[in-house]
């Protein structure tokens, strides 16, 4: 089951030639689905091959840097003669602003777009074995930010057990496996909890959207797979973070250790660090007690493995 | 006297990787112009090295391939701490909507930004020795072009007769070229036509944005040293051209070729184009009769020279 996300704009407020403003990229196996959409994303999709097929987007706050994308990504859409609906879910509130947006140009696409104003703890998508869930965070604009929590998985099917057992090898395993019990031809029935261990966590992904450190990002980052979290600045400009509701390197990854996060992507890079983020990784690195913690590039592209 | 043209966007409504949505930067002397800013335009000024000293922004009209630039780029000339106004000049009657378009994301630099409504042959930026005039092209939407007209130049300075005539080298010299009559140490006043040639034309750039073939086109664009047309589509695809009221590239040539232009830029090239510009260029070229037909590329500059 993939869970593969695509970076598509790192860069903060301003662009630079190296890093577009935020969007990311995510698809879980056939589903696919846009995080924030700055100006010149669907540039970047056709550049880095994710194809226009997003069924979702999800947008965090109404800043120019995250939407400014969607007025043209859903006119080429339209001019790829698209004709599944689109949801766009936006923070409650803030459905005058993207109306305004996506009618200043006469974009008027005749697939229809939907727009979800979503708040904090709201399921803004569901499917059968995992949701998207927007949750509060702390920026000078009405914002939120979305976790995708995937359900347990199955336990592990014990082979060796279900063998002693007697289970002939072939569609019994498979049963048992999904839960049912199974009889033998001596009549002796075999319980799934016999030979399947217990439920094994699900992923989870975190996408902040640009925000302060903020207590409700480590409850619903809790043991997550990846956070990705602002982090605009490095601690030459911690003054500059707080005024602008914004999030250090360092602080990023105390609140991602605190969560216990394994792989943390520092993104919203100022463009200030354009031409040098090491001081944004060197300086998360140093505090962040997970796998890894990195500043990915746009155009990178990560797979999420499972837990275990 | 430099006049300088950058081509920041060539591509139709929808970009590839190859062409950006519509811009085009021009440069005379010290002034700096935008023609139309389509989504992406900031980072393409990044890429090209145009600088955001921009004083003036020409609109042609406000579908989103030639206006969704300008939220974003108005943000990031205000990070950079930008205090010069800004005038914005767009077709009568899209006020509202270039309104809605900046307010949209809480774009409220701290710069002043005029908007100015133009029409037909209005004069939208007056210069000493020039001017920018719209004048009314034919699109599915309230549309105008720009053209920069520059005066008349002085006649060419003849100084083997103003030598004849007994005229020192020296100051009077660049009084005679200047206009003024000089009187010679024997009393003898010679006067400027004397030595200095009939005035010479300026220089003559029209910038359509998309538009259906026009006689104002025509008129506007006689002698013009530099055509930026519209050339969505080939011939393959005319009957397009006529739905969408855009221009096949051989129809920009015959147009051109009435006014006696003398370089013809085909831009607004369709996506479906993007793979091999190759018929646009052919076909304008059989057609073509002035010096060159050609469809720039993104980060083209050319330098438009005098007429003689």
């Amino acid at each position: 089951m993939s869970l593969c996300v695509t970076f598509l704009g790192t860069g903060g407020a301003v662009p630079t030639t190296q890093r577009n403003t935020s969007s990311v990229f995510v698809r879980r196996e056939g589903d696919r689905f846009l995080f924030d959409c700055g100006e010149g994303t669907q540039r970047q999709m056709m550049r880095f091959g994710t194809g226009f097929a997003v069924d979702e987007m999800f947008v965090t706050h109404l800043h120019g840097d995250h939407v400014l994308g969607i007025p043209g990504l859903l006119q080429t859409m339209d001019f790829n003669e698209r004709e599944a609906p689109i949801t766009l879910h936006v923070p409650v509130g803030t459905q005058p602003d993207i109306d305004r947006l996506i009618s200043a140009t006469g974009t008027d696409p005749s697939f229809p777009v939907h727009i979800d104003p979503v708040t904090d703890g709201d399921v803004a998508y569901e499917a059968d074995d995992y949701e998207i869930r927007a949750f509060e965070t702390d920026h000078d604009a009405r914002s939120v930010g979305y976790v995708l929590i995937e359900e347990k998985r199955k336990g592990r099917f014990h082979r060796d057990r279900a063998e002693e057992l007697g289970v002939p090898v072939g569609p019994k395993f498979q049963q048992l496996h999904a839960g049912e019990s199974v009889e033998l031809e001596d009549g002796t029935v075999v319980e799934p909890e016999q030979v399947v261990g217990d439920p094994r966590p699900g992923r989870r992904l975190v996408y902040t959207g640009d925000t302060r450190p903020s207590d409700r990002t480590i409850e619903v980052s809790e043991n997550a797979d990846l956070l990705i979290h602002d982090a605009t600045f490095a601690a030459d400009n911690a003054g500059r973070a707080g005024q602008t509701a914004h999030t250090t390197a360092a602080r990023a990854a105390e609140l991602a250790n605190e969560a216990g996060v394994k792989q943390l992507a520092l993104v919203h890079v100022s463009s200030r660090y354009a031409g040098n983020v090491s001081p944004i990784e060197r300086e998360a690195r140093e505090v962040f007690e997970g796998e890894r913690a990195f500043v990915p590039d746009d155009g990178d592209e990560i797979e999420v493995p499972f837990p275990e």
